[in-house]
């Protein structure tokens, strides 16, 4: 880990080294050693995030340090990999003071327990502009066994674990939306905004029957389209199977027009995958063993493009989508 | 590679995706795939630079890129690891235009020919205050031949690569000091410090060779507390050993007071090792063949601290040395 300052030897001394694993040599060395098991291939993926853009400059400094560090394992899992350790670099403006970081570190140190993960090293530094955060998180999949974009084939299904659409709304609420709903359902989809649940546990586990794989991120239509890009194929989403949790029932309520805007909507970091008929058996058991619900919602064409269609079968137009910033 | 904006995807598509290597997957998946060798490690690296901190907003673009990328390999050279691949995540403000990226993915496609390496993802985003770029570099090691800090033994002999306290004048040339130096002086000091040379040839030719080894950043001698720390031992530098390039001596001249000052330069990114005695032979050798001059400048002994001295052994005293910012 290198600092600029002696100021930042010490911050890291504090409250990052505690979090070094084996690998990181106690982020006093120049780099960090990475093993792979024989037969693995490494998976790495990188996301940064400012402030005032991807979250608020005061939103609790834990929850940004677990939700910077949950979009990183949500593009592992997407991957079919499982999560090992992390590198961070952090660009902090000067008025951040130990408060935030002891903050930050905790948000950081109880996600590495919940998903047994390391920290290898990174860097510090100063800036006169808004936070930036950027973390580069890897894992490993068997070779051979990792899951592409690439992979979807016609006659294929579309699943979704989950639930869509809830992280929408909880930056909604957040941003003084429906202020008539229960105090229940607003704490449940801001929180699903503020801290998605990257779903480590069952990415790794569909090696073998997910043909193609994404994480919703930009929004669902939008990663949908960016599997068919990949796979050169068309899908069909059938808007009355989108899952929704109950919270996103009651706003959604009766107003149709809300449910090809929740099809829209990004952030939500549930895994989108497509897969032959004849897995249906080995997904619907293993979404019972791992707890996690996953929905068919639609399937895979030949073609191009992706369509949204009613019950009977009719195109829904769809709005503009894809991520939203503040 | 994520994005959070169109602009950004097509961004990708023409500035980065030409620079992605196979296990990048045309930065068009969640992730990307690293192949680890049998009986290997992989080394892992990140740092982060600030425009007006660590470069000048109006700096070459191409330059600014490659100086980012070389730090990095320097990093990993330090541990003797040959660099593999990297990501990148640019945090930028919107000010900056398609010439800007082109002559920064310009300067990254150059110094990947160079060092053999290619882009592996990352993420681009938009930032109101200055640019931060943060690159997380991955290079391979046999496993157990990795360089440490930790292996320095009394006795030993300490080595630098190169030439020191060039990037320091170079960076004081740029604020305006030597106004008399001469031009060719003056442009070699300047690109010390605008595009070091970080030493992947021979950095992993001393495995099994060094007993301890660090690439010169926070300063020749801050760098060397940092192995004698973690190997728990001290070490004297012999000042008038310092090897200087002709345009440092250019503007050292008969100023005595200069070289304690160069002793504690950083931004060289040389490598400053230790070595038993038993390896000078080896190392001699092995600078002539990889062509890069190698410099035996003092030594590793039992206690603690750095100490710089004249040819009488008297102590020389050294201002505060380290790594110093715009």
């Amino acid at each position: 880990m290198a600092a600029d300052e002696v100021g930042e030897f010490e911050r890291i001394r504090r409250f990052f080294a505690p979090l070094a694993g084996p690998g990181g040599l106690g982020l006093s060395d120049d780099a960090a050693l990475v093993e792979c098991a024989p037969g693995h291939r490494l998976v790495v993926t990188a996301d940064a995030i400012v402030a005032g853009v991807h979250y608020l400059p005061d939103d609790p400094p834990d929850l940004v340090a677990r939700k910077l560090l949950r979009v990183n394992l949500s593009d592992l899992a997407a991957m079919g990999a499982r999560p090992l350790h992390y590198l961070l670099t952090t660009a902090l403006p000067p008025e951040l003071g130990p408060d935030w970081f002891a903050r930050f570190a905790s948000g950081l140190a109880e996600d590495q327990r919940r998903y047994g993960i390391d920290l290898l090293g990174g860097d510090s530094v100063g800036t006169g502009g808004p936070a930036v955060l950027s973390l580069t998180a890897i894992g490993e999949v068997i070779a051979g066994e990792e899951i592409r974009r690439g992979g979807a084939k016609p006659a294929d299904l579309v699943w979704v674990s989950g639930t869509v659409g809830d992280a929408f709304l909880g930056l909604a609420l957040l941003r003084g939306a429906y202020p008539d709903l229960a105090a229940w359902d607003r704490a449940h989809l801001i929180r699903r905004f503020q801290l998605p649940d990257p779903r480590t546990e069952l990415g790794p586990r569909l090696c073998g029957l997910a043909s193609a794989m994404i994480d919703i991120s930009d929004g669902l239509l939008a990663d949908l389209r960016h599997i068919c890009e990949t796979s050169e194929v068309a899908a069909v989403v059938e808007m009355g199977l989108l899952p929704l949790s109950p919270s996103a029932r009651s706003v959604v309520g009766s107003k149709a027009d809300m449910l090809p805007r929740l099809a829209g909507a990004g952030d939500d970091y549930e895994l989108l995958f497509a897969a032959p008929v004849g897995a249906t058996e080995a997904i619907i058991s293993l979404s019972s063993s791992v707890d996690i619900p996953v929905t068919r919602i639609g399937s895979i064409h030949a073609g191009t493009g992706v369509r949204l269609v009613d019950a009977d079968g009719r195109p829904v137009p769809v709005e503009a989508t894809g991520y939203r910033h503040f």
